[in-house]
């Protein structure tokens, strides 16, 4: 199976089967490719938060347009970005290149300084909207992902962020709800899953200089 | 090999051998793979530019920070938006729709309406933030595939749009430029290929409710 065909099989999941689970391997796989998204400068100003609860999970579905797949998906992914970006963000990202890579002091130091600098030059809700840029990094890399393990899913950013963040407690956290991606298997009966997938051509999508 | 194999051995590439190319097939993968981007309302307001042209890729480089693999890797992808985003874009999903699945016109007129009433509800700028998201997927997918199918490449963000959209006639093609991805084949001699990948922990960059 080539990845053309892996990415022709996906699509945007309606309807879940409540009662088929991710497997624990499956699962890991999943937050492992969430942790190894690339991200502007390596920075990682985005969190992961996996919803098993199924309680939790019906109190969110009418924060999320009555779409049912939030609750009967096998797992709710929602891919969260820090309320802010601190300095220490910085250090810790530099910190640790340093120590990993044993990259000399003097070489690291006027890149941490620059991504400070940048970061300083930005207001708060600019900070914000970079880190969402890398949320949406994130989606397309777990959609793919998700295709290739035969994993269904549904992208969604319809629903209420301030909910999400206030039932879950992600304020407690720092974390912002951006996107969600309820995922897991599904049911035989989503006549979506049958539906022709409604591309343009490639040539009015790509063009060739 | 597995997908998180594949994903570890994805790394921002720094230096291409600018003599080993992608094949066509290779490159077709590319082009099929971004035009099979979830995009949000299936609306693609996003359009991919491969550059081949060394000439023009050369006149690319100082404004790219002088970043050398806009030039030296096999081929040069430019994710773009479109401008702005119209009703007729709108009716050409719509109408796409309602041919290849043979949707109901009075199931399908409620969406159309209310896609219509959203878009005219942003401000033009709001609504290119909206397709901006939009290439962010396309990144995320893109930078995946290119894992799984080995070839190097090298997300950017840092060069200047409009100096992109005017070297390449971008505004002609109502289409600015927003991403970057030199995709090709890593030099031997890049030492970045084997530094180690620096990553938070699962359990810092994942939260299980």
């Amino acid at each position: 199976m080539n990845i053309i065909d892996h990415l022709k099989w996906r699509y945007a999941t309606k309807k879940f089967n409540p009662s088929k689970l991710l497997s624990d391997e499956k699962l890991q796989t999943i937050k492992e490719a969430f942790n190894l998204t690339a991200t502007s400068f390596g920075l990682q100003t985005v969190s992961l938060v996996v919803v098993s609860d199924k309680n939790k999970r019906s109190r969110l579905v009418e924060h999320s347009y009555h779409q049912q797949q939030v609750l009967d998906a096998s797992h709710l992914l929602v891919i969260c970005i820090q309320d802010d970006i601190s300095e220490s963000d910085v250090d810790e990202l530099f910190d640790s290149v340093a120590d990993l890579r044993q990259t000399p002091h003097n070489i690291l130091e006027p890149y941490r300084k620059d991504l400070k600098v940048m970061m300083q030059n930005m207001s708060k809700s600019e900070r914000q909207e970079w880190s969402v840029k890398q949320a949406y990094i994130a989606l397309g890399n777990l959609m793919t992902v998700c295709a290739v393990e035969r994993i269904d899913a549904c992208p969604m950013e319809g629903f209420v962020p301030e909910k999400y963040d206030e039932l879950l407690n992600l304020k407690e956290r720092n974390l912002k709800s951006v996107l969600l991606l309820p995922i897991g298997y599904r049911s035989e009966d989503d006549k979506f899953a049958r539906f022709k997938k409604v591309r343009k051509t490639i040539d009015d999508a790509v063009i060739s200089l």
